[in-house]
């Protein structure tokens, strides 16, 4: 526990770093890694969104308030580094308010308080934005209760209704591993950094980072593949991550993750929403003062 | 030619971005690289340097003077991001003056011409702060003229004879590829600019990194191959480098390249001043308003 510090520039460049070394880590089921590209989405255009957003995470690490309008921001400066699409929304969704948070704290137990703090104490303006981020990002994800997400109607109901951004995810919860962080404390995000830390001497960055995402998709039906396929098929993949897990030590399951990687890549199966997660895993370990 | 601005946080991330990308472009012949590491230096390493030096760069960006000691906090924060010893003291070289000049500019002619003037106008405090961070980086370089580098003797030298950074380049301009960058106008940086956005099109950003680091690697004997070995082991990677390119179109002589790669990286031999003037190459071409 070193280095912590609330300087919005160390806590912006902990974020840039968390979605860097994320998309970096191989290999990851069915993920872009350093050594897998979609045929629009490459791995540069991870790492440009990446580095395009900084402005953005350093003004978040300086607000009290805003998160929705900062998510929006996020995005469209994601948008003007890179011309492979939507790269970070989920990220975004989770890293804003943390960053918020980190900006108020020096220690780990103050930032756990001050995201959940961040989230419950959204406003209605928080979730049009949000709406309007999202309408532009233009993400697959199963739209919060009755509302279609991304268009003016939606935003006509959500004022109507005088729904927070909290609230959007208050309705999403049980079915969006995401909303699920922002109401539950962001819990897997804090298990997520845990791992990535104990395992890291051992392991390596790299092999600490794939090992983390192989046991929260083993425990997590992941909700981009939900959405793109069905539940049965979330499922599964959840199921063969567990089997392969279950085999042994990293060396002994090396090859079958490769395999795992290829059968998924191949099915354009992405478990986009755990690589979310890890990604706010790195950031809270990387503030937390992690090197490597 | 678009995006051109002179904002220091613009221009910082464009610093940021060159450095990633080429460590990530592959394969990369003898160089670390997203497939390859060394034993005590990898990949991660450069991620974090790169990211993690941020401030300096956005410092820079907004410095009329002052590069020796811009260099020797570039260094120090590298070094504060990870733990693999010296991965940007060659690219440091470059991008301070280049950034610097960048925060002066809006176009490509100025950029030049601002850069020269940086080079030209230090002093022997610059000199004396550049002693200091190579000491720092412990990074092996031929010693220029008869001043041992990095330590106080040195200094004292320097002083006697009043030497500023850009007299120390040009003692070393013979034999030392980023002093001759110092004392031609960024020549072979902007060449390489200007090679990177013309194959970007055509091949895509890792290839058009590859290609012309190939280019480069052709035609000028490599400063790091010769400071660890010697001029006759430059001179043979040279050629190696130039034959391959004369076999063909980049798809012909890819897994020459891939071979020509194996080979350096088994005898340790990683030309790696001409990875920092792809470095300097891809800033500009970045700031240049350089998407993909």
């Amino acid at each position: 526990m070193k280095n912590i510090t609330s300087d919005p520039s160390h806590i912006a460049r902990c974020a840039q770093l968390a979605m860097i070394l994320e998309v970096s880590a191989t290999p990851k089921p069915g993920n872009i890694d350093r050594d897998h590209n979609y045929t629009d989405t490459r791995f540069e255009h991870f790492l440009a969104s990446a580095v395009g957003v900084y402005p953005i995470l350093e003004k978040a690490a300086r607000s009290k308030s805003g998160v929705g309008a900062l998510i929006h921001e996020a995005v469209a400066e994601s948008g003007k580094w890179q011309k492979g699409g939507n790269t970070h929304f989920g990220a975004f969704l989770l890293l804003i308010p943390l960053v918020m948070a980190a900006g108020k704290c020096e220690n780990k137990t103050c930032l756990k308080a001050q995201a959940q703090k961040v989230a419950t104490e959204t406003t209605v303006e928080d979730a049009i934005e949000f709406y309007r981020a999202f309408s532009e990002a233009k993400v697959k994800v199963k739209p919060a209760d009755d509302l279609d997400l991304g268009n003016d109607t939606s935003i006509d109901k959500i004022e109507a209704r005088g729904l927070t951004l909290y609230n959007l995810m208050e309705i999403s919860r049980n079915y969006d591993m995401i909303a699920e962080e922002w109401t539950n404390g962001f819990k897997r995000t804090f298990e997520c950094a845990a791992s990535i830390q104990d395992k890291i001497k051992k392991h390596g960055i790299n092999d600490a980072i794939v090992l983390t995402f192989m046991e929260l998709l083993s425990s997590n039906k992941d909700t981009f593949i939900q959405t793109k396929f069905d539940s049965n098929k979330a499922q599964e993949v959840s199921l063969r991550a567990k089997e392969i897990l279950q085999k042994g030590d990293f060396d002994e399951i090396r090859d079958e993750i490769h395999s795992f990687d290829e059968e998924l890549l191949n099915e354009g199966v992405n478990p986009g929403s755990t690589a979310d997660i890890i990604i706010a895993g790195l950031f809270v370990s990387l503030f937390e003062g992690m090197r490597f």
